[in-house]
Protein backbone atom coordinates (compact mmCIF):
# COMPACT_ATOMS: atom_id res chain seq x y z
CA UNK A 1 0.00 0.00 0.00
CA UNK A 2 1.23 3.22 -0.39
CA UNK A 3 1.41 5.90 2.01
CA UNK A 4 -1.83 7.56 0.69
CA UNK A 5 -3.93 4.18 0.69
CA UNK A 6 -2.62 3.67 4.85
CA UNK A 7 -3.70 6.77 5.60
CA UNK A 8 -7.22 6.61 3.83
CA UNK A 9 -7.74 2.99 5.32
CA UNK A 10 -6.89 4.12 8.92
CA UNK A 11 -9.39 6.70 8.03
CA UNK A 12 -11.90 4.60 6.91
CA UNK A 13 -11.67 2.60 10.24
CA UNK A 14 -9.98 -0.48 7.84
CA UNK A 15 -7.23 -0.19 9.55
CA UNK A 16 -6.80 0.67 13.22
CA UNK A 17 -5.57 4.25 14.62
CA UNK A 18 -2.62 4.74 16.01
CA UNK A 19 -3.11 4.21 19.79
CA UNK A 20 -1.31 7.44 21.07
CA UNK A 21 -3.96 9.05 18.78
CA UNK A 22 -6.93 7.71 20.18
CA UNK A 23 -5.46 8.35 23.83
CA UNK A 24 -5.24 11.90 22.51
CA UNK A 25 -8.58 12.12 21.30
CA UNK A 26 -7.30 12.74 17.68
CA UNK A 27 -9.59 12.09 14.63
CA UNK A 28 -9.00 11.97 11.32
CA UNK A 29 -10.42 14.04 8.84
CA UNK A 30 -8.97 14.31 5.59
CA UNK A 31 -6.23 12.49 3.48
CA UNK A 32 -4.84 13.84 -0.31
CA UNK A 33 -1.36 13.52 -1.53
CA UNK A 34 0.63 16.14 -0.01
CA UNK A 35 -2.17 17.00 2.86
CA UNK A 36 -3.41 15.39 5.55
CA UNK A 37 -6.04 17.16 8.01
CA UNK A 38 -6.63 15.98 12.13
CA UNK A 39 -9.14 17.25 14.15
CA UNK A 40 -9.83 16.98 18.09
CA UNK A 41 -11.84 18.70 20.87
CA UNK A 42 -10.37 20.28 23.84
CA UNK A 43 -11.94 18.59 27.24
CA UNK A 44 -10.64 19.29 30.41
CA UNK A 45 -8.21 16.24 30.25
CA UNK A 46 -5.92 17.99 27.69
CA UNK A 47 -5.50 20.63 30.41
CA UNK A 48 -2.49 21.65 32.12
CA UNK A 49 -1.45 22.84 35.35
CA UNK A 50 -2.40 26.70 34.20
CA UNK A 51 -6.09 25.65 33.25
CA UNK A 52 -5.11 25.55 29.69
CA UNK A 53 -4.68 23.02 26.77
CA UNK A 54 -1.14 21.22 27.47
CA UNK A 55 0.98 22.21 24.21
CA UNK A 56 1.70 18.59 23.89
CA UNK A 57 -2.12 18.48 22.40
CA UNK A 58 -1.12 20.99 19.79
CA UNK A 59 2.53 19.43 18.94
CA UNK A 60 0.83 15.97 18.69
CA UNK A 61 -1.82 17.39 16.18
CA UNK A 62 0.55 18.75 14.19
CA UNK A 63 3.28 16.16 14.67
CA UNK A 64 0.43 13.61 13.50
CA UNK A 65 -0.58 16.62 10.41
CA UNK A 66 2.68 17.09 8.70
CA UNK A 67 4.55 13.79 9.31
CA UNK A 68 1.38 11.90 7.63
CA UNK A 69 1.20 14.21 5.08
CA UNK A 70 4.64 13.46 4.51
CA UNK A 71 3.45 10.15 4.26
CA UNK A 72 1.03 10.48 1.62
CA UNK A 73 3.73 11.43 -0.84
CA UNK A 74 5.35 7.99 -0.10
CA UNK A 75 4.78 4.86 -2.59
CA UNK A 76 4.34 1.53 -1.49
CA UNK A 77 7.45 0.17 0.75
CA UNK A 78 8.92 3.42 1.56
CA UNK A 79 8.96 4.66 5.14
CA UNK A 80 9.90 8.12 6.91
CA UNK A 81 10.74 9.06 10.10
CA UNK A 82 10.63 12.64 11.68
CA UNK A 83 13.95 14.42 12.43
CA UNK A 84 12.45 17.68 14.01
CA UNK A 85 9.19 19.26 14.62
CA UNK A 86 8.80 22.77 15.73
CA UNK A 87 5.52 24.88 16.75
CA UNK A 88 4.52 28.21 17.47
CA UNK A 89 1.68 28.63 20.06
CA UNK A 90 -0.28 31.93 19.05
CA UNK A 91 -3.11 31.68 21.00
CA UNK A 92 -4.44 29.62 24.75
CA UNK A 93 -6.94 26.79 23.16
CA UNK A 94 -9.09 25.58 26.49
CA UNK A 95 -11.95 23.30 26.35
CA UNK A 96 -14.63 26.51 25.26
CA UNK A 97 -12.17 26.80 22.28
CA UNK A 98 -14.67 24.12 20.72
CA UNK A 99 -13.49 21.76 17.96
CA UNK A 100 -10.08 22.24 16.36
CA UNK A 101 -8.50 21.50 13.00
CA UNK A 102 -4.91 20.56 12.55
CA UNK A 103 -4.03 21.14 8.18
CA UNK A 104 -0.60 19.83 7.60
CA UNK A 105 0.86 19.88 3.91
CA UNK A 106 4.12 19.17 2.65
CA UNK A 107 6.13 22.01 1.57
CA UNK A 108 8.87 19.98 0.23
CA UNK A 109 9.29 16.69 -1.12
CA UNK A 110 12.91 15.51 -2.18
CA UNK A 111 14.34 12.32 -2.85
CA UNK A 112 16.20 11.81 1.09
CA UNK A 113 14.43 14.61 3.01
CA UNK A 114 10.82 16.01 2.77
CA UNK A 115 9.71 19.34 4.80
CA UNK A 116 6.03 20.40 5.71
CA UNK A 117 3.87 22.74 7.75
CA UNK A 118 0.70 22.96 9.52
CA UNK A 119 -1.82 25.30 10.72
CA UNK A 120 -3.98 24.22 13.42
CA UNK A 121 -7.27 26.95 14.07
CA UNK A 122 -10.36 26.76 15.74
CA UNK A 123 -13.52 25.35 13.83
CA UNK A 124 -15.77 27.54 14.85
CA UNK A 125 -13.68 31.13 14.43
CA UNK A 126 -11.29 30.06 12.18
CA UNK A 127 -8.55 31.30 14.44
CA UNK A 128 -4.98 29.96 14.47
CA UNK A 129 -3.93 28.50 17.31
CA UNK A 130 -0.76 27.38 16.37
CA UNK A 131 1.73 26.41 13.61
CA UNK A 132 4.53 24.35 12.55
CA UNK A 133 6.99 23.04 10.62
CA UNK A 134 8.96 19.59 10.68
CA UNK A 135 11.55 17.77 8.83
CA UNK A 136 11.51 14.00 7.75
CA UNK A 137 13.68 11.55 6.79
CA UNK A 138 12.89 9.23 3.55
CA UNK A 139 13.24 5.84 4.41
CA UNK A 140 13.65 3.58 1.17
CA UNK A 141 14.36 0.37 1.38
CA UNK A 142 18.04 0.11 -0.61
CA UNK A 143 18.54 3.49 1.85
CA UNK A 144 18.92 5.28 -1.14
CA UNK A 145 16.21 7.47 -0.49
CA UNK A 146 12.88 7.73 -3.28
CA UNK B 1 3.49 30.38 46.13
CA UNK B 2 6.11 30.66 43.93
CA UNK B 3 6.65 28.27 40.59
CA UNK B 4 8.98 25.99 42.56
CA UNK B 5 6.69 25.31 45.47
CA UNK B 6 3.47 25.24 42.70
CA UNK B 7 6.08 22.48 41.34
CA UNK B 8 6.76 21.01 44.32
CA UNK B 9 3.14 20.59 45.70
CA UNK B 10 2.20 18.90 42.82
CA UNK B 11 5.13 16.84 42.82
CA UNK B 12 4.16 15.47 46.41
CA UNK B 13 0.37 14.96 45.30
CA UNK B 14 -0.51 18.42 47.26
CA UNK B 15 -1.87 19.56 44.04
CA UNK B 16 -3.72 17.85 41.35
CA UNK B 17 -1.59 17.40 38.41
CA UNK B 18 -2.01 18.39 35.43
CA UNK B 19 -4.63 16.52 34.08
CA UNK B 20 -3.09 16.27 29.99
CA UNK B 21 0.58 14.56 31.73
CA UNK B 22 -2.17 12.09 33.53
CA UNK B 23 -3.36 11.15 30.31
CA UNK B 24 -0.25 10.65 28.65
CA UNK B 25 1.49 8.91 31.36
CA UNK B 26 3.89 11.73 32.63
CA UNK B 27 5.40 11.43 36.20
CA UNK B 28 7.22 14.24 37.69
CA UNK B 29 10.99 13.38 39.12
CA UNK B 30 12.35 16.54 40.64
CA UNK B 31 12.17 19.96 40.78
CA UNK B 32 14.86 22.79 41.89
CA UNK B 33 15.14 25.92 40.52
CA UNK B 34 15.94 26.32 36.93
CA UNK B 35 15.65 22.61 36.42
CA UNK B 36 12.64 20.13 36.38
CA UNK B 37 12.63 16.57 35.50
CA UNK B 38 9.41 14.40 34.27
CA UNK B 39 9.45 10.71 33.34
CA UNK B 40 7.31 7.99 31.42
CA UNK B 41 6.82 4.28 30.55
CA UNK B 42 6.21 4.19 26.83
CA UNK B 43 3.84 1.41 26.26
CA UNK B 44 1.77 0.18 23.06
CA UNK B 45 -0.84 3.03 24.25
CA UNK B 46 1.77 5.75 23.06
CA UNK B 47 2.45 4.15 19.36
CA UNK B 48 1.76 5.53 16.34
CA UNK B 49 1.16 3.33 13.06
CA UNK B 50 4.62 2.94 13.06
CA UNK B 51 4.75 0.75 15.81
CA UNK B 52 7.09 3.20 18.18
CA UNK B 53 6.47 6.03 20.05
CA UNK B 54 4.37 8.50 18.83
CA UNK B 55 6.47 12.37 18.38
CA UNK B 56 3.73 13.60 21.05
CA UNK B 57 4.98 11.46 23.40
CA UNK B 58 8.41 12.94 23.34
CA UNK B 59 7.23 16.56 22.63
CA UNK B 60 5.07 16.31 25.63
CA UNK B 61 7.78 14.75 27.86
CA UNK B 62 9.86 18.18 26.82
CA UNK B 63 7.00 20.94 26.61
CA UNK B 64 6.24 19.96 29.92
CA UNK B 65 10.05 19.87 31.47
CA UNK B 66 11.55 22.38 29.88
CA UNK B 67 8.19 24.80 30.51
CA UNK B 68 8.20 23.63 34.23
CA UNK B 69 11.83 24.80 34.12
CA UNK B 70 10.92 28.29 33.47
CA UNK B 71 8.07 28.05 35.49
CA UNK B 72 10.26 27.16 38.84
CA UNK B 73 12.01 30.56 38.29
CA UNK B 74 9.61 32.46 39.11
CA UNK B 75 7.82 34.46 41.95
CA UNK B 76 4.64 33.97 43.21
CA UNK B 77 1.97 35.93 41.04
CA UNK B 78 4.09 35.56 37.84
CA UNK B 79 2.97 33.60 35.10
CA UNK B 80 4.25 32.59 31.74
CA UNK B 81 3.06 31.31 28.41
CA UNK B 82 5.27 28.73 25.76
CA UNK B 83 5.79 31.16 22.52
CA UNK B 84 7.62 27.78 20.50
CA UNK B 85 8.69 24.32 20.86
CA UNK B 86 11.65 22.95 19.02
CA UNK B 87 12.08 18.79 19.46
CA UNK B 88 14.88 17.18 17.22
CA UNK B 89 14.15 13.20 17.73
CA UNK B 90 17.42 11.18 17.58
CA UNK B 91 16.59 7.46 18.26
CA UNK B 92 13.01 5.85 18.19
CA UNK B 93 11.06 5.01 21.55
CA UNK B 94 9.59 1.59 21.84
CA UNK B 95 7.96 -0.15 24.54
CA UNK B 96 11.02 -2.26 25.05
CA UNK B 97 12.88 1.34 25.87
CA UNK B 98 11.86 1.18 28.97
CA UNK B 99 11.73 4.02 31.41
CA UNK B 100 12.75 7.35 29.60
CA UNK B 101 13.80 10.41 31.63
CA UNK B 102 13.36 14.13 30.57
CA UNK B 103 15.31 17.23 32.06
CA UNK B 104 14.38 21.01 31.34
CA UNK B 105 17.03 23.56 32.33
CA UNK B 106 16.52 26.81 31.41
CA UNK B 107 19.34 28.91 29.36
CA UNK B 108 18.18 32.26 29.73
CA UNK B 109 15.89 34.08 31.99
CA UNK B 110 15.39 37.63 30.92
CA UNK B 111 13.08 39.61 32.64
CA UNK B 112 10.40 39.44 30.01
CA UNK B 113 12.04 36.27 27.91
CA UNK B 114 13.37 32.90 29.17
CA UNK B 115 14.28 29.97 27.10
CA UNK B 116 15.25 26.55 27.84
CA UNK B 117 16.67 23.21 27.09
CA UNK B 118 15.54 19.96 27.57
CA UNK B 119 17.32 15.97 26.96
CA UNK B 120 14.91 13.04 26.84
CA UNK B 121 17.18 9.64 27.37
CA UNK B 122 16.31 6.23 28.04
CA UNK B 123 17.06 5.56 31.67
CA UNK B 124 18.12 2.03 30.88
CA UNK B 125 21.34 2.85 28.69
CA UNK B 126 22.05 6.62 29.00
CA UNK B 127 21.13 7.10 25.42
CA UNK B 128 19.67 10.36 24.23
CA UNK B 129 16.21 9.57 22.74
CA UNK B 130 14.99 13.62 21.85
CA UNK B 131 16.26 16.99 22.39
CA UNK B 132 14.55 20.59 22.28
CA UNK B 133 14.61 24.18 23.15
CA UNK B 134 11.34 26.44 24.14
CA UNK B 135 11.03 29.83 24.32
CA UNK B 136 8.67 31.20 26.57
CA UNK B 137 6.90 34.83 27.68
CA UNK B 138 7.21 35.76 31.06
CA UNK B 139 3.51 37.54 32.54
CA UNK B 140 3.68 39.46 35.27
CA UNK B 141 0.76 40.98 36.74
CA UNK B 142 1.73 44.30 35.77
CA UNK B 143 2.18 43.89 32.34
CA UNK B 144 6.13 44.29 32.59
CA UNK B 145 7.89 41.20 33.05
CA UNK B 146 9.25 39.57 36.13
CA UNK C 1 6.86 57.02 10.84
CA UNK C 2 5.22 53.11 10.98
CA UNK C 3 7.10 50.58 10.53
CA UNK C 4 5.88 50.43 6.70
CA UNK C 5 6.89 54.04 6.41
CA UNK C 6 10.72 53.37 7.25
CA UNK C 7 10.69 49.99 5.10
CA UNK C 8 9.44 52.14 2.03
CA UNK C 9 11.55 54.62 3.04
CA UNK C 10 14.95 52.73 3.10
CA UNK C 11 13.64 51.46 -0.41
CA UNK C 12 13.23 54.85 -2.02
CA UNK C 13 16.90 55.27 -0.76
CA UNK C 14 15.30 58.33 1.28
CA UNK C 15 17.12 56.21 4.54
CA UNK C 16 20.05 54.32 4.54
CA UNK C 17 19.46 50.55 4.52
CA UNK C 18 20.86 48.06 7.12
CA UNK C 19 24.46 47.90 6.86
CA UNK C 20 24.33 44.28 6.97
CA UNK C 21 21.95 43.81 4.35
CA UNK C 22 24.79 46.10 2.36
CA UNK C 23 27.82 44.03 3.31
CA UNK C 24 25.77 40.54 2.23
CA UNK C 25 24.43 42.01 -0.88
CA UNK C 26 20.55 42.27 -0.03
CA UNK C 27 18.33 43.98 -2.46
CA UNK C 28 15.00 45.03 -0.71
CA UNK C 29 12.45 44.70 -3.51
CA UNK C 30 8.77 45.25 -1.73
CA UNK C 31 6.97 45.90 0.91
CA UNK C 32 3.44 46.36 2.20
CA UNK C 33 1.86 45.63 5.22
CA UNK C 34 2.33 42.47 6.66
CA UNK C 35 4.41 40.95 3.74
CA UNK C 36 8.02 42.18 2.62
CA UNK C 37 10.59 41.10 0.06
CA UNK C 38 13.95 40.88 -0.25
CA UNK C 39 16.34 39.11 -3.16
CA UNK C 40 20.05 38.48 -3.70
CA UNK C 41 22.37 37.14 -6.11
CA UNK C 42 24.74 34.79 -4.94
CA UNK C 43 28.41 34.97 -6.08
CA UNK C 44 31.54 33.06 -5.01
CA UNK C 45 31.51 35.81 -2.36
CA UNK C 46 28.82 34.05 0.03
CA UNK C 47 30.45 30.23 -0.65
CA UNK C 48 31.33 28.08 2.53
CA UNK C 49 34.07 25.83 2.73
CA UNK C 50 32.16 22.94 0.48
CA UNK C 51 31.72 25.58 -2.74
CA UNK C 52 27.51 26.11 -2.28
CA UNK C 53 26.01 29.74 -0.41
CA UNK C 54 26.45 29.46 2.85
CA UNK C 55 23.81 28.68 5.55
CA UNK C 56 24.40 32.48 7.08
CA UNK C 57 23.02 33.99 3.05
CA UNK C 58 19.91 32.55 3.45
CA UNK C 59 19.27 32.65 6.96
CA UNK C 60 19.86 36.60 6.68
CA UNK C 61 17.41 36.76 3.44
CA UNK C 62 15.07 34.80 6.13
CA UNK C 63 15.55 37.24 9.08
CA UNK C 64 15.39 40.15 7.05
CA UNK C 65 12.57 39.19 5.24
CA UNK C 66 10.27 37.86 8.50
CA UNK C 67 11.32 40.92 10.80
CA UNK C 68 10.58 43.46 8.40
CA UNK C 69 7.41 41.39 7.55
CA UNK C 70 6.08 42.10 11.13
CA UNK C 71 7.83 45.48 11.29
CA UNK C 72 5.35 46.54 8.82
CA UNK C 73 2.46 45.91 10.74
CA UNK C 74 3.97 48.09 13.77
CA UNK C 75 2.65 51.65 13.96
CA UNK C 76 4.97 54.72 14.60
CA UNK C 77 6.94 54.42 17.91
CA UNK C 78 6.60 50.53 18.49
CA UNK C 79 9.35 48.71 17.43
CA UNK C 80 10.23 44.88 18.24
CA UNK C 81 12.65 42.33 18.79
CA UNK C 82 13.39 38.86 17.16
CA UNK C 83 12.93 36.28 19.58
CA UNK C 84 14.35 32.90 17.76
CA UNK C 85 14.32 32.08 14.04
CA UNK C 86 14.15 28.98 12.36
CA UNK C 87 15.76 27.94 8.84
CA UNK C 88 15.34 24.86 6.30
CA UNK C 89 17.33 24.51 4.06
CA UNK C 90 15.74 22.04 0.59
CA UNK C 91 18.28 22.86 -2.10
CA UNK C 92 21.90 23.47 -2.90
CA UNK C 93 22.55 27.47 -3.94
CA UNK C 94 25.37 28.24 -5.91
CA UNK C 95 26.54 30.84 -7.55
CA UNK C 96 24.66 29.20 -11.02
CA UNK C 97 21.54 29.49 -9.13
CA UNK C 98 21.09 33.26 -10.43
CA UNK C 99 18.80 35.95 -8.49
CA UNK C 100 16.96 34.90 -4.97
CA UNK C 101 14.05 35.82 -3.67
CA UNK C 102 12.95 35.93 -0.51
CA UNK C 103 9.35 36.67 0.95
CA UNK C 104 8.35 36.94 4.62
CA UNK C 105 4.78 36.78 5.59
CA UNK C 106 3.34 37.70 8.96
CA UNK C 107 1.65 34.40 10.52
CA UNK C 108 0.04 36.24 13.39
CA UNK C 109 0.32 39.04 14.36
CA UNK C 110 -1.15 39.09 18.56
CA UNK C 111 -0.33 42.45 20.93
CA UNK C 112 2.93 41.30 22.49
CA UNK C 113 4.06 38.84 19.94
CA UNK C 114 3.69 38.43 16.24
CA UNK C 115 5.26 35.43 14.11
CA UNK C 116 5.81 35.14 10.52
CA UNK C 117 7.07 32.70 8.05
CA UNK C 118 9.33 32.67 4.60
CA UNK C 119 10.13 31.27 1.44
CA UNK C 120 13.58 31.50 -0.40
CA UNK C 121 13.03 30.56 -4.42
CA UNK C 122 15.31 30.76 -7.21
CA UNK C 123 14.04 33.71 -9.19
CA UNK C 124 14.92 31.60 -12.89
CA UNK C 125 13.05 27.99 -11.96
CA UNK C 126 10.46 28.98 -8.93
CA UNK C 127 12.23 25.86 -7.05
CA UNK C 128 12.18 26.22 -3.47
CA UNK C 129 15.81 27.19 -1.58
CA UNK C 130 14.68 27.26 1.97
CA UNK C 131 12.16 28.58 4.37
CA UNK C 132 11.77 29.92 7.94
CA UNK C 133 9.43 30.49 11.23
CA UNK C 134 10.54 33.07 13.41
CA UNK C 135 8.66 35.15 16.94
CA UNK C 136 8.96 38.23 17.41
CA UNK C 137 8.12 40.18 20.41
CA UNK C 138 6.59 43.94 20.10
CA UNK C 139 8.01 46.46 22.08
CA UNK C 140 5.45 49.56 22.85
CA UNK C 141 6.95 52.91 24.51
CA UNK C 142 4.59 51.61 27.81
CA UNK C 143 5.98 47.65 27.99
CA UNK C 144 2.49 46.68 27.55
CA UNK C 145 2.37 45.55 23.70
CA UNK C 146 0.99 47.33 20.73
CA UNK D 1 41.24 14.26 4.98
CA UNK D 2 39.22 13.63 7.52
CA UNK D 3 36.46 16.52 8.24
CA UNK D 4 38.76 17.30 11.32
CA UNK D 5 41.70 17.73 8.65
CA UNK D 6 40.37 20.03 6.58
CA UNK D 7 38.89 22.37 9.76
CA UNK D 8 42.22 22.55 11.00
CA UNK D 9 44.13 22.69 7.58
CA UNK D 10 41.60 26.30 7.38
CA UNK D 11 42.14 27.42 10.74
CA UNK D 12 46.19 27.07 9.76
CA UNK D 13 45.97 28.60 7.21
CA UNK D 14 46.65 26.19 4.74
CA UNK D 15 43.47 25.56 3.25
CA UNK D 16 41.58 28.97 2.42
CA UNK D 17 38.91 29.96 4.86
CA UNK D 18 35.28 30.16 3.84
CA UNK D 19 34.83 33.08 1.73
CA UNK D 20 31.65 33.80 3.52
CA UNK D 21 32.80 33.54 6.99
CA UNK D 22 35.34 35.78 5.34
CA UNK D 23 32.65 38.41 4.13
CA UNK D 24 31.06 38.59 7.65
CA UNK D 25 34.13 38.41 9.59
CA UNK D 26 34.31 34.80 10.92
CA UNK D 27 37.44 33.76 12.89
CA UNK D 28 38.22 30.10 13.34
CA UNK D 29 39.00 29.65 16.96
CA UNK D 30 39.59 25.90 17.87
CA UNK D 31 38.25 22.26 16.42
CA UNK D 32 38.57 19.01 18.31
CA UNK D 33 36.29 16.28 17.33
CA UNK D 34 32.42 17.39 17.97
CA UNK D 35 33.43 20.86 19.23
CA UNK D 36 34.45 24.15 17.26
CA UNK D 37 34.87 27.62 18.07
CA UNK D 38 34.50 30.50 16.03
CA UNK D 39 34.85 34.20 17.28
CA UNK D 40 33.75 37.97 15.73
CA UNK D 41 34.23 41.39 16.86
CA UNK D 42 30.83 43.34 16.31
CA UNK D 43 31.05 46.31 14.24
CA UNK D 44 28.79 49.24 12.67
CA UNK D 45 28.75 47.39 9.04
CA UNK D 46 27.13 44.41 11.25
CA UNK D 47 24.36 46.54 12.01
CA UNK D 48 20.65 46.28 11.34
CA UNK D 49 18.27 49.16 10.68
CA UNK D 50 17.50 49.24 14.11
CA UNK D 51 21.52 50.13 15.44
CA UNK D 52 22.02 46.38 17.09
CA UNK D 53 23.64 43.45 15.48
CA UNK D 54 21.64 41.87 12.49
CA UNK D 55 20.24 38.63 13.71
CA UNK D 56 22.25 37.06 10.33
CA UNK D 57 25.63 37.77 12.42
CA UNK D 58 24.60 35.66 15.04
CA UNK D 59 23.30 32.96 12.59
CA UNK D 60 25.92 32.82 10.63
CA UNK D 61 28.28 32.06 13.71
CA UNK D 62 25.80 29.36 15.00
CA UNK D 63 25.89 27.99 11.58
CA UNK D 64 29.27 27.93 11.06
CA UNK D 65 30.09 26.70 14.36
CA UNK D 66 27.67 23.89 15.07
CA UNK D 67 27.97 22.87 11.57
CA UNK D 68 31.76 22.53 11.48
CA UNK D 69 31.29 20.47 15.04
CA UNK D 70 29.43 17.86 12.83
CA UNK D 71 32.22 18.24 9.93
CA UNK D 72 34.71 17.63 12.47
CA UNK D 73 33.33 13.68 13.07
CA UNK D 74 33.25 12.46 9.44
CA UNK D 75 35.80 10.38 8.38
CA UNK D 76 37.82 11.73 4.84
CA UNK D 77 34.96 11.38 1.58
CA UNK D 78 31.97 11.69 4.27
CA UNK D 79 30.12 15.27 3.81
CA UNK D 80 27.06 16.66 5.15
CA UNK D 81 23.98 19.18 4.25
CA UNK D 82 22.62 20.90 6.77
CA UNK D 83 18.59 20.07 6.87
CA UNK D 84 17.62 23.09 9.36
CA UNK D 85 18.93 25.69 12.01
CA UNK D 86 17.03 26.74 14.81
CA UNK D 87 19.01 30.22 16.36
CA UNK D 88 16.98 32.06 19.98
CA UNK D 89 18.03 35.78 20.18
CA UNK D 90 18.72 36.24 24.14
CA UNK D 91 20.73 39.66 24.18
CA UNK D 92 21.30 42.59 21.75
CA UNK D 93 24.75 42.67 20.62
CA UNK D 94 26.43 46.01 19.23
CA UNK D 95 29.65 46.91 18.32
CA UNK D 96 30.13 47.98 22.52
CA UNK D 97 29.38 44.50 23.18
CA UNK D 98 33.16 43.78 22.10
CA UNK D 99 34.77 40.20 20.52
CA UNK D 100 31.65 37.55 20.89
CA UNK D 101 32.68 33.94 21.17
CA UNK D 102 30.38 30.53 19.24
CA UNK D 103 31.36 27.37 20.59
CA UNK D 104 29.07 24.21 18.52
CA UNK D 105 29.00 20.76 19.80
CA UNK D 106 27.27 17.94 18.44
CA UNK D 107 24.76 16.36 20.67
CA UNK D 108 23.88 13.35 18.41
CA UNK D 109 25.96 11.28 15.78
CA UNK D 110 24.36 8.70 14.39
CA UNK D 111 25.17 7.29 10.84
CA UNK D 112 22.68 9.53 8.88
CA UNK D 113 21.43 12.24 10.56
CA UNK D 114 23.23 14.53 13.11
CA UNK D 115 22.42 17.01 15.44
CA UNK D 116 24.45 20.32 17.68
CA UNK D 117 24.36 23.08 19.50
CA UNK D 118 25.12 25.98 20.29
CA UNK D 119 26.11 28.71 22.10
CA UNK D 120 27.00 32.48 21.33
CA UNK D 121 28.62 34.68 24.61
CA UNK D 122 30.49 38.14 25.18
CA UNK D 123 34.05 37.25 25.10
CA UNK D 124 34.33 40.07 28.07
CA UNK D 125 30.92 39.17 30.34
CA UNK D 126 30.57 35.46 29.31
CA UNK D 127 26.70 36.75 28.94
CA UNK D 128 24.63 34.33 26.57
CA UNK D 129 23.95 36.84 23.42
CA UNK D 130 22.12 33.59 21.39
CA UNK D 131 22.06 29.82 21.10
CA UNK D 132 21.03 27.37 18.95
CA UNK D 133 20.87 23.49 17.42
CA UNK D 134 20.77 22.49 13.66
CA UNK D 135 20.18 19.14 12.46
CA UNK D 136 22.51 17.74 9.59
CA UNK D 137 22.34 14.77 7.15
CA UNK D 138 25.01 12.56 6.76
CA UNK D 139 26.05 11.79 2.98
CA UNK D 140 28.31 8.93 2.18
CA UNK D 141 29.68 8.07 -0.83
CA UNK D 142 27.66 4.77 -1.17
CA UNK D 143 24.60 6.98 0.03
CA UNK D 144 23.94 4.73 3.04
CA UNK D 145 25.51 7.07 6.02
CA UNK D 146 28.81 6.90 7.92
Amino acid sequence: MTGLEVLRAIAAGELPPAPFADLVGLEPVEAEEGRVVFAAVPEPRHENALGTAHGGLAATLLDSAMGCAVHSTLPAGVGYTTLELKVNFTRAITSVTGRIVCEGTVVHRGGRVATAEGRLVAEATGKLLAHGTTTCLILSPNGHGA
